[in-house]
């Protein structure tokens, strides 16, 4: 199985990361760009393990790891290794 | 619109981050993890523009600022605004 993660800053959380970028994408003339927030995205491959079992890892994972929930939340899906 | 984008480091380009989240989550106890890797998720916000105008500059901007092309590959989709 591969586990595929999205971690973003939680919501009414400051992300200075992003505001920057969205200035940045303004200076450069994309002035449609409103606002911008930066994340992760994180491919976890789980071979031969169910899929129940790859969903309880890879919980585990974000909540021993790879996400700070303090200010972070996730999700993620579990999809057939292609 | 909302464009959701992914990236991701090319296949064969060494994500050093990768590996050292992989071997901290097998001394963490979950053995299951045969490999990780990290990427960048970036919600942008594109208001009052329609889904074409909202590709057009999402590319753009993936293009000239968000990812390195040399060593990164995206995608993104284009979602309305919840």
């Amino acid at each position: 199985m591969r586990a595929l993660i999205y971690i973003t800053p939680k919501e009414g959380i400051l992300d200075p990361q992003g505001l920057t970028v969205g200035k940045a994408l303004r200076n450069l003339g994309m002035e449609e760009v409103a606002s911008v927030r930066m994340g992760k995205y994180i491919e976890m491959e789980l071979p031969k393990i169910s899929k129940k079992k790859a969903e309880e890892v890879t919980k585990q994972a974000c909540d021993r790891l790879l996400a700070n929930l303090n200010i972070e939340s996730y999700k993620f899906e579990i999809v057939e290794q292609s």
